[in-house]
């Protein structure tokens, strides 16, 4: 296997955005989807003209931004980055589009923001994840990664990510061409929590950040694990 | 409210051993419970050995070794700290010898061991906690804390612990004298992650952990979370 295309489903949100910046500053093809191509063309140009101030004179693969379609059908690992109440219709609706040998990553949490407190929505099958694998081919590998990794920090490459994303899937091989890929991000560390039925805790652990920011005046809260090592 | 006194549940277990060790040689007062008064006392002996190793010369409040009856009914703060195994059976039948004005605190997770893997255990309510929530009287108030730290990581005071603990829980005044308490403990941070709702997610994050530990093996993983400080 060569190098990860990395493919954006409607990516010029935070989320989206996020991803698309670390991945394009560790060298990476970033084709970043919208339903529409002007739009993602507009995000990209923002995006690009941020990469290039953080690396003047250095030469990268530029952000791409293409429809939703292009997107997923010229990608090896495609992630979903958009809010999960439009998650389910979004890959609904595109999930002709997906190629075989593409790894899905599922990237959302479904969140309910209340006044002073945020909750996870219950989902029927237990996780959103694990919703959203019903709608998938059987034959497109689904992994989970990124849930826990607040956007802007994503963005803002002049800070140091300096904590752990935790990758989950039942398909190993996925999983492990999912993590070779977050390793080129850096001071970014991928730890492998186990099957789609990691998805449920892995949710809860963004609302428990969420609370934990808020309560701490933060919006940087992430996880790190201490006491491992590779 | 003055200074807390720590009663340890069947304390003579590795979480129990732990976080003895961790109280006492930041100066409270435990008091380690076990079904026989003998039992607690020759675990104490060793423990206050290593204290007294670590620290000589220091006068600290010396771990006792006492039924557990007594460490419920003369504690402040009282930890169950059994396998969840038995934590039903042995919360039921000590439910009596609570005294008003002492805070509960869980450390339990209902964790299956198999082979190559680790899971949670399915409760009724959603959660080991909710499950041991049921067993006490509405008028002691119900916290949790310290699921996702190694036993032996706690009990090794060489190590620092560099880490957080995820504290939840519905009484808010509980909840605070427990991590006013908990900071007394030297490089352990306690997060306030919400209500007893929070307890599904806590325990879930410590079979993750456990699985990343496998992997790397390691047996010193823990949380930490970063980008966010008092």
């Amino acid at each position: 296997m060569g190098e990860e295309t990395i493919g954006l489903i409607s990516g010029t949100g935070p989320q989206g955005r996020g991803l698309a910046m670390r991945f394009a500053a560790a060298g990476l093809t970033v084709l970043l989807g919208s339903r529409k191509a002007d739009k993602a063309e507009e995000t990209t140009k923002e995006l690009n003209a941020k990469i290039n101030e953080y690396f003047p004179g250095l030469s990268f693969p530029k952000i791409q931004g293409v429809e939703n379609s292009f997107a997923i059908q010229n990608s090896t690992l495609v992630m979903l980055t958009v809010p999960f109440e439009n998650a389910e219709d979004t890959l609904d609706s595109l999930k002709t589009d997906f190629q075989k040998g593409t790894v899905f990553v599922d990237v959302t949490v479904p969140l309910l923001f209340g006044k002073g407190d945020v909750q996870l929505i219950e989902q029927p099958s237990g996780s959103g994840s694990k919703q959203l694998r019903k709608l998938l081919p059987e034959t497109i590998p689904f992994t989970g990664a990124f849930k826990t990794l607040p956007a802007h920090v994503l963005e803002e490459l002049s800070l140091s990510m300096d904590c752990d994303t935790f990758v989950f899937g039942d398909s190993k091989e996925a999983k492990e061409r999912l993590m070779g890929t977050i390793k080129r991000i850096s001071s970014l560390r991928p730890l492998d929590v186990g099957g789609l039925s990691a998805a449920a805790t892995v949710e809860g652990m963004t609302a428990l950040l969420i609370r934990v920011n808020r309560k701490l005046r933060s919006r940087e809260g992430r996880f790190q694990v201490v006491g491992v090592s590779e």
